[in-house]
């Protein structure tokens, strides 16, 4: 397992105060889409693996108010303002535990959980197989393993525009390019499947935003969606994806579909599976 | 008017056999889907336009079990297919009239109706804010109007495909030469508002196959998309928008996604306003 502590997964996003503000925005907006079917029973053991800020870490919490959460992540930093970030949740100290590690070389023995939860982890992963077996291995047999993993090859909007389209496209070469995939949401079932998990079931979650839904468009078209291509200017220059000028009349053509009559669309997968 | 009568509108899919029975299947699969929420009031009077060979009608009428309705076509051989497709539906004879008439001359009073339905029309028309001011001027304010339409740009799947996504793309632009837009899903908040009607509110219906979907892998996928896209294989070809080898290996890899471990995402748009 040394070889995958050693893997140089690179995270596209960055550790930035600006990229936490987007992640925080992106949960609260996403939080009922997403969260909502998560309800883990009293006393249940949980592990989430890659918590980051623990922005999805606090639905957790809510949606399971009497369970117990394990939440790893290989960054010392990102668990410190996950740490911070959930101070002000009651019980929340007393039911989780934030635990500092590789996601391939988890500190756990066989069975140590109940239910397994990631979220936007996959798509960052060389080996996302490997990661699900790693999980199923410290989860009992017939408890369960939830997979939620946007999908950017599903983003469509009105007035299309290959310009904006393209700085999209630079945000999955740079994945891509630092060993992930950026249009895994596809791939969740045969992936889940692949690695051993049984009924294996995959519900879409698509998100619409028009002029009749200001919400969306500012909460997900804008400060989510945008603001995460956005944040990939500076990868997409430096690999010589595109140049400046292009990127910038991508990004405006991006803002121009969160105008009134602007729609933007996009698809979340969520896959649940038993182990064992 | 009479320029609109002329429009040399090409309906892009033809009118063979094969087409009909992929019309059908089309519809029983995405029935549920697509109509569940369509229920008209008794005695409601229904302009459906653009009824074809009745493929969305028989689904209209069981929703609406006491409504009238009233459908357009402007093609007689479609109507007489309609009208042999109702028959074995009770009552169908009683509470549906099929009219040969134009979209943009329809030969009813103002206000002659409560609702106006149309289903995969717009896409197929040059100006599809007239025909949507066209469909208003015969139903009475405080009515409704109803457009579905789909979004070829809204597919992905898995194992993706550049050669796949070509043959969808040939069938896109053969629908725009013949002054239509496969992509109008996404288009139809800002159409609808532009149409002048009311609290237009869309709702995305999003499509979903994989292995453990095999109903929607056999209806949808294979049934009614690649079906649909196969159709438009000698338009294609005649206007040189690809070769025939590059076809069939595009048709090869759309069928790849229709095997146990792909997957296949296809969004419909849904909607609904008040006119006046």
């Amino acid at each position: 397992m040394a070889s995958d502590l050693l893997e140089p997964t690179v995270y596209v996003h960055g550790y930035s105060a600006s990229e936490a503000t987007r992640l925080a925005d992106q949960a609260q907006t996403l939080a009922e889409l997403l969260h909502h079917d998560t309800r883990y029973p009293a006393s249940a053991r949980v592990l989430e693996v890659g918590c980051g800020i623990g922005a999805q870490t606090r639905y957790l919490l809510r949606g399971s108010p009497a369970a117990h959460f394990t939440c790893v992540d290989r960054e010392r930093s990102s668990l410190a303002q996950a740490r911070a970030a959930l101070a002000d949740m009651r019980d929340a100290a007393a039911r989780v535990e934030l635990v500092q590690a590789d996601l391939y070389a988890l500190p756990f023995s066989p069975g140590s959980f109940e239910h397994a939860f990631v979220c936007f982890v996959l798509e960052h992963l060389h080996r996302p197989v490997a990661a699900l077996r790693a999980l199923q291995a410290v989860v009992r047999p017939g408890g369960s393993v939830t997979v939620i993993e946007g999908d950017h090859g599903s983003t469509f909007f009105h007035p299309d525009s290959p310009k904006a389209r393209r700085t999209i496209d630079c945000l999955v070469e740079a994945q891509a390019r630092a060993g992930g995939d950026a249009n895994i949401g596809r791939r969740l079932f045969p992936l889940l499947v692949e690695a051993g998990l049984r009924d294996v079931s995959v519900s879409p979650r698509f998100v619409y935003a028009d002029g009749s839904r200001p919400r969306w468009v500012d909460g997900f078209t804008r400060k989510t969606f945008i603001a995460m291509v956005a944040g990939a200017r500076e990868p997409a220059l430096r690999l010589g994806l595109i140049r400046e000028d292009e990127w910038a009349e991508g990004i405006a053509d991006l803002e121009r579909a969160a105008l009134d009559d602007g729609t933007f669309c996009y698809t979340f997968f969520k896959a649940t599976a038993t182990v064992g």
